[in-house]
């Protein structure tokens, strides 16, 4: 019987990975993490290979496969490795006994196709995806709470789930009307592959859009938030900064509305979900709110006619977006507080 | 009679009064150009009160009036000063035969109840407001060539009425969907007023929304593309850098198109507008391409249905988007080369 | 009898007072902080004022006032007030019977006079100048874990005494040669005071030097690496980023030495203070690695001849440059593990 | 006979390159400039290639070879490629009778046993050493008048050797004391080579030391301040900002001086250099005065003492660091006004 406690860690040299392992470290339920690299480059611990990590332990480092992870009696697992990697880790580690956080896109569709066709690559076989809860514990808690195989949601579409479910829900949004999700990200969300767009003097004093009408967070967001495809227009772009997410929504809501009663929607909806913040009408959340948390903040702004509103949407895309919320998922896994190492 | 070469810039302690200062000093056509703030600190010449212009000859600088300017000789005033100085100093200006480019918003609308709902304070007299031509050259040259009295536009609205206006006018925008305008700035189009959500440690590693539903440039951009208030949500944002204005904009089109007959819509729309550059289908602008320019920089991604399409819009807000702009419109107006010292 | 874990906090308005909180509200042994200000705007609790703080509890919010902090039943309190407002408040609350944590430069110095002629302004009484103990835990612990009041010092001073003492403690520094100490900050070391020359625009993109042979950390940096005035150059710049100080040293040393032997210096000098980490010969520790830390990170670069030795010295301003060795203070005085909430 | 009016420019996709094909395609008299490229892509003009070109005339670009060049009836080269890259096109071109101007290492020292020790590669041969002459107009423009080649100088060392020069030059700087060059640079001048270090998410919010008493640029210091090594210390950093240079110098005065005394040999020196700008006592220069400029300012402070001296150098990298002053040393090999196309 695995120890769901111990942690194994695959991918560490990411910065979704590092983020994983800043949290995990300081997690008190956590027993033992270890983290797997392909390359290890004949590193013992962490804090050889990352320096900001010296001088917090000694967790070690070890080359990256299924065998040494099933065979290091870990009970969870978290993959912060590509799609490819996760399509065959996870299937393996999970025959083995682990729990697995999966931080890719490869279980987040029920549906293989919608995978293939929006990653251009081969999906892991239906009966691992109908396995995998999506891991977005404001809507699906009860759901992760008894799960073997979590995958870990797009952080463009936390964001953007989060902000236009409660509506949605409601049936507030005019049907005729489009809906609009303008999305800026820092530039970690892009990761630590070497491309020259993303060089310091290619970001810093830029701005730019970026994968329109193609972005690969687009099928969870329709997916989860139940709108049709047609009516949606998604788009990503690059800020010169490290961390967050900002997602400003545009919606037509189907009859006129108050403030008072668009932020009531929000506040029942999130109500006992304390790492969704609302804030009132009038106010608007900012990145620099939600950097090194794991919160989302939710704020709008509604015309005087009371039918045009826009809702704003803040996140740390390694927080909430990623590793923090990764955790988020593991903490209902375990049957532990939700919030727990992410305060 | 005056002699239009013989320039003065009002107000020129603001970021937009040194880009004025800047274009102007290197203008070929420019005799004598002075400078006029309303506090000099005693200073006699722009080095003094500003060190990046030592070294650059020793343009004088005087204490502002309208006296002081009519007095002076000048042809030509360029006034970045706020609104209630330009609705004074433009009538004066004006009557004492000065040509005058205003920067300011007071000038911009035939309307005096539209300037004064928005900007919530007395318009300017309706005779004046009447001779004032809109000074986007792109749209408007023959009026401005021909001027007296010109009035620069807001950043924002270049950024967006340049970016639909073609659109709109062949007819092209479904009239049942909406019209999303998500601009985004830098830090310098806030001006140099001191505040705190304007100081570095706030304004760095963040990224926030603001003026949602309330934003000055609003009737300026339905005038010019002659959308109705209703289809239009606008936007702003503030990005952590200093200078450019990237606006992305959202349109269902009433008809399926290809991209390239968008392409050929916009190239045809600004055939001899050099100012305006056209980006070929599936490439879109960013911000450092503009910088420091007096471009215009448009493209455009379509989706594959043909009828959702997002333009992207870049230029630089203290170029184009301000005293860029102002020295295309006194070109105009001189009728020397549009382009004269803005490559 | 006052209770040392129940905290007051004063001042928290700045960038120093809300990093204070940020580390104080989740410490374990820190019961019912509350925070105070000169204004609290009718704000009932910390979440009303600072929006980053909603949803981490209620911490309450009051007036700042000597009188209400000693009524408050507080035993510990933090002062991060300006230097006149320490001077009042540290007497008063030290009578009646707080531990005071002051992080103004009113109580760094046993000589009234050295802190008049660098401030500017009344020196505290000798009486309670003589009490106070620097704050520095890693040379003067066994001072501070006694002491009723500590003088928390000066984030350039921290960062700078840190790197030399060692080489001054074993005799090392050529006598005839200079100390260069050239050192750079992020903007929040400057404060929260509205400054233009602290205005995003005029910050981004720039770097300048400021404070040359006058910056107030001066003389803590004589007083605490002895060494004398006229060998030592000191020199501040301001970065274009949020947090950090890194600090450049130049030393000669008075005869030849290896690599090794002064990485074994260091590693000896800071054998059990865990808050310094010593970087390998050859590897430089940079800001990214302290950000939101409360380490000192040290390395250095000897020159083939062994005699030219630069320092390197890396800490966050706000971190242990300020509220982290704050804290870290409070840690040994209470008798508690020093990194207790700074990890 | 060949047109020195008529310019090829080799190695125009680096960050260096860009900026001189921004320099001269303003250039009034420059005739038909032609720019190579190792790999042009298919390309046949500038704008094809580097989209902010566009709108700009339609300079074309061909494949880089010495043939190629000499083919071309070109007068002037000006070679922005690697070391070893000019090593080979330095004498192809200059045989073929062109007029060159190097920014590489390749032909800044006299001895070829200079070259080989800091750069680790071959050098050229001596006899090509021994023509070229060193590109800083402000020290040896009489030289540079007559020369078919010039060798650029440095980024950093442009800046150290303006600032020390008038110091050494006067006999000054004392000599048992240490003279400190602390250098800061932008990531531009680490050129654009695709490195994990200059990533944006590396490079943002951090600030680092490099090449610690091993930077190349360092014997071209000693070679035109006239100090010897051992007494200098030279470091250099890395901004989180686009462009320009800061560099801090620490100087001991052989006799104590006055702070008027010290412009004033600042001013007699420079006078009739334009290019240099001399700051007042008690004012330091920043980055912001001379980015996109080829001004290189000077400011200092001088301690109460009078023997104690710092001098603050800013200039642009790319500007009088790298492409600017090439285009001086262009004018200057013309005859025509040393600041033409560089206002």
């Amino acid at each position: 019987m695995r120890d769901p406690h111990q942690v194994a860690v695959a991918g560490v040299s990411g910065y979704t990975g590092l983020e994983l392992a800043r949290i995990l470290l300081r997690h008190p339920a956590v027993r033992q993490p270890v983290f797997y690299l392909r390359d290890t480059a004949g590193a013992k611990c962490l804090g050889e290979l990352f320096p900001q990590f010296r001088g917090w332990g000694n967790a070690p480092v070890r080359t990256l496969s299924a065998e040494a992870i099933a065979e290091s009696g870990a009970g969870t697992a978290f993959l912060a490795t590509p799609h490819e990697a996760s399509r065959e880790l996870v299937p393996a580690l999970s025959e083995a006994g682990l729990r697995v956080v999966d931080l890719s896109g490869a279980f987040r569709f029920r549906a293989g196709e919608t995978f293939t066709s929006w990653y251009k690559q081969p999906a892991a076989p239906a009966a691992w995806l109908e396995r995998a809860v999506y891991g977005l514990p404001e809507l699906y808690r009860s759901d992760i709470s008894g799960a073997q195989l979590v995958a870990n949601p797009g952080c463009y579409a936390t964001s953007v789930i989060l902000a236009l479910r409660p509506l949605a829900a409601a049936g507030w949004i005019a049907a005729g009307r489009g809906v609009i999700c303008d999305c800026k990200s820092g530039a970690s969300g892009a990761g630590k592959e070497l491309r020259r767009d993303l060089q310091f003097v290619e970001v810093d004093e830029n701005f730019r859009a970026y994968g329109l009408f193609a972005h690969r967070h687009t099928p969870e967001i329709l997916e989860h938030t139940g709108l049709a495809a047609p009516q949606v227009m998604f788009s990503t772009h690059l800020l010169p900064l490290a961390r967050g997410i900002l997602s400003t929504m545009y919606v037509w809501l189907d009859a006129p509305k108050q403030a008072a009663q668009i932020e009531e929607l929000y506040r029942k909806f999130y109500a006992g979900r304390p790492m969704v913040r609302i804030w009132p009408a009038g106010q608007l959340p900012e990145l620099q709110h939600v950097a090194h948390t794991n919160f989302c903040d939710l704020g709008f702004a509604l015309d005087s006619g009371g039918e045009r509103l826009i809702v704003v949407s803040c996140l740390d895309n390694l927080g909430k977006g990623a590793a923090g919320q990764a955790v988020q998922n593991f903490n209902h896994m375990l049957g532990i507080e939700e919030q727990t190492a992410l305060q």
